[in-house]
């Protein structure tokens, strides 16, 4: 008999949905009825990964999160969310964080390199042009989820273009929040986030341009 | 007075490029003298690399290694190889493993995320087109030294076209030989790190076609 947690009859509210955020996806299992996550819907799964962009804002970094799901049982099999703030990593975004996660834990059971083929990816901004949205496609999900498409021009047709046939819009309005805020508060991990220090400096010199241009 | 393993005077040959592949790139500055690396050539970075992708494929691994150096010193600030076989891990190729590993040993003496264009990345492979081409595209590296163009299709192209000045080609036989060998010996790891499960069972599937095509 497991002691869940979050029980199949737990409210599926912010305080829930944010507690699994933050629990590490292989103890889930013992602290989270199977028959919850059953509940959840497309959106509240969009909301957990917008929980794990809230935590990385809070560590200091880009709120980005992702979360994976097997798409028959709906039980979460990766997440994660970007570390470039914390670990100066600039590989892991929210999807590459959860695909990581995703073969951790397949490891941890003594199983090989994951089948993502049955699968669903949720990810709180649209998967960025240069890796995400590519790596999306190399893993070939049943369906991927795309929040945030105010702050970044959308990459949904390239993943369409990938091969990815059920691509829809999902914005969590929190998540779209969230980011527009972070952009204007920490400018600088959102232009190496997106572009190297190169787009940095450029930022920062089509701001003193823009400050000196006659109004 | 450091206590140096390998002194400005030790031989460059394959058992101390090999050492340098294995000692954590933290400790490289307690074990070699910043002078070897000065005397090392272009050449000898891509083996250093072709060793991490030796170390990948002893391990049961990917055969693909990274080096990223710093272009005025030329230590190594960076490097890694493809980790698919070892932690079931689809994000993390040779050229990504090189870049986290520098953030990691920025992040170890306390500064930011790390300015790339004034460094050279050595991958023993050409980056994938998926990830690793448009991933070098955005960190703006000085230099970019592609290995292996044998075995799989040159991303030069691409990496000219994303506005990196210098891409060479720079094959290393023996990481050529090795990469060949792999694709032979584990076609399940290669496919899988190439285009998921989907490419692995098209990749079954035209090898049962082939068997039942008439000679």
């Amino acid at each position: 008999m497991e002691e869940y947690f979050i029980t199949k009859d737990t409210l599926i509210n912010n305080a829930a949905l944010n507690a699994i955020a933050y629990i590490p996806t292989e103890h889930l299992s013992k602290l989270v009825d199977p028959d919850f996550f059953k509940k959840l819907t497309d959106k509240d799964f969009m909301r957990i990964a917008t929980f794990l962009a809230q935590k990385s804002f809070d560590e200091g970094g880009c709120p980005i999160g992702g979360v994976i799901i097997d798409g028959l049982t709906r039980q979460i099999i990766g997440k994660g969310h970007n570390t470039l703030g914390q670990e100066n990593d600039s590989t892991t975004h929210g999807e590459t964080a959860a695909l990581r996660d995703a073969g951790r834990l397949a490891k941890l059971k003594g199983l090989g390199p994951v089948d993502f083929r049955k699968t669903t990816m949720f990810t709180t901004l649209t998967p960025c042009i240069v890796c995400c949205a590519q790596i999306n496609n190399r893993c070939h999900f049943e369906k991927v989820f795309i929040g945030d498409i105010t702050n970044a021009p959308s990459t949904e047709a390239l993943l369409r273009a990938g091969g990815s046939e059920h691509i829809e819009v999902l914005e969590d309005p929190k998540a779209v929040a969230l980011y527009s805020k972070y952009s204007k508060v920490r400018p600088d991990l959102h232009f190496i986030d997106w572009g190297g220090h190169k787009k940095l400096d450029e930022a920062k010199a089509d701001a003193i341009k823009d400050k000196h241009t006659p109004q």
